[in-house]
């Protein structure tokens, strides 16, 4: 017996943000693999249908926009709160193509989609993940601290000494090993965690501030702690801010 | 006196191999980006041109071609080996926009360029960085090992014994954190690394091995330490691999 067709698995990236500029920040080629496909995985299926139309009207897919409008595309919750592996798998075994889609960014960097990719990989299927924008990527590139060595820390403790502690370990393991530490914050907490990373930073350590990447707004700001305490602090408040340091 | 209004640095991210594939993961912004500079900082200046044409080629951007082999576009060497920072710091100062190109993948990550950087945020000037292929981040999503927590350690030590030390000791800390390990190492010594990977990592940990990524030869592969070791090894020779683990 011949082994069976599977299908394969697009990891498809997504806009950091609304507007036509976040969008520019995704090649063609995303919008053209989301056109081909009927069966996406998204981490908020409700929302993935809003996410992906601007793409394919950007490009001109307009019979993959009217079929996106008719209900025929069909959307999986890969999510924190439900894990609908089940579904995608079939399609894969059965030899149709899936997408797997991110709410910003790639999936399955800082975003739950990682337990599709895997089991994808444990059934056989091609993996193939398309270019976009990263806000890990392009704030470590803008901010100048050095991308021979860095580490992402996702979200820091939530209480105060804590996340003090763990702050004054990563500034520690960085001056001993050159490693740029990158983290992020509910959007919310943006202006938190910055007064937390002044007041706990030496005044040598250099802290960038990337906020609003691939938007109009965009801002990156690399200084030195000393530095920084004589600025007035950029408002980040509910804007998607990566914070980075070496010391 | 009105402060002098300074040149933008424009991080642009080049292709991961030769080939309309590879250049297609470009976004077109980095094309029409390229098109309006005539300065550009690069690792190779002397392989600049023959980075950025085929760029300007496929976006139709026949002016800044002709400009290009008319020889009016100035590239300065920002390399391990000579790091002219005066050129385009003075050209910014001068209100000039400037480029910042890699060989591969975004500048000023896993590459020299975080100098020039850093040097501009120093100056006051606006920095830019435009979204393209990151074989570390495609990597990363694509292995579906997880990239909540993740660090990137550039090349591992060379000698064997201090190799297998740094990789037990990045396993160790991968059990205990959770944190996926990426490293990389000169494509013509792939082969070794995936030896010593296998002969050192414990039989549970998962090992994934992305090569060509963008390109129509890429292979992606994750498999348990365990199951690398019934399987043919990939042919990883002189092919650009991006090597991830997680225990």
């Amino acid at each position: 017996m011949p082994a069976p067709i599977l299908g394969s698995l697009y990891l498809l990236p997504m806009p950091l943000g609304t507007g036509a500029a976040a969008r520019a920040a995704v090649p063609p080629g995303v919008a053209a693999r989301l056109a081909q496909l009927r069966h996406v995985a998204a981490e908020g299926p409700r929302r993935a249908a809003a996410l992906i139309a601007p793409l394919l009207k950007d490009h001109g897919h307009a019979e993959a926009l009217a079929a996106l409008s008719r209900d025929e595309y069909t959307f999986y919750e890969i999510s924190e709160h439900s894990l609908d592996l089940d579904g995608p798998l079939k399609l894969l075994h059965a030899g149709t193509d899936v997408g797997l889609i991110s709410e910003a960014g790639y999936p399955a960097i800082a975003d739950p989609g990682a337990e599709l990719v895997s089991a994808a990989h444990a059934l056989g299927c091609r993996v193939e993940v398309l270019t976009g924008p990263s806000s890990l990527m392009l704030a470590l590139a803008a901010s100048g601290l050095g991308g021979q060595l860095f580490a992402f820390h996702g979200y820091l403790p939530r209480k105060a000494a804590e996340r003090t502690q763990a702050i004054l370990r990563l500034e520690a393991e960085s001056q001993r090993t050159g490693q740029t530490q990158l983290c992020i914050e509910a959007p919310y907490r943006n202006a938190e965690l910055l007064d937390a990373l002044l007041a706990a930073l030496s005044p040598s350590t250099l802290l960038c501030v990337a906020c609003d990447l691939t938007l109009p707004t965009a801002l990156v700001t690399t200084l030195s702690v000393r530095d920084w305490h004589t600025q007035p602090r950029p408002d980040l408040h509910k804007r998607p801010t990566v914070f980075l340091w070496r010391g």
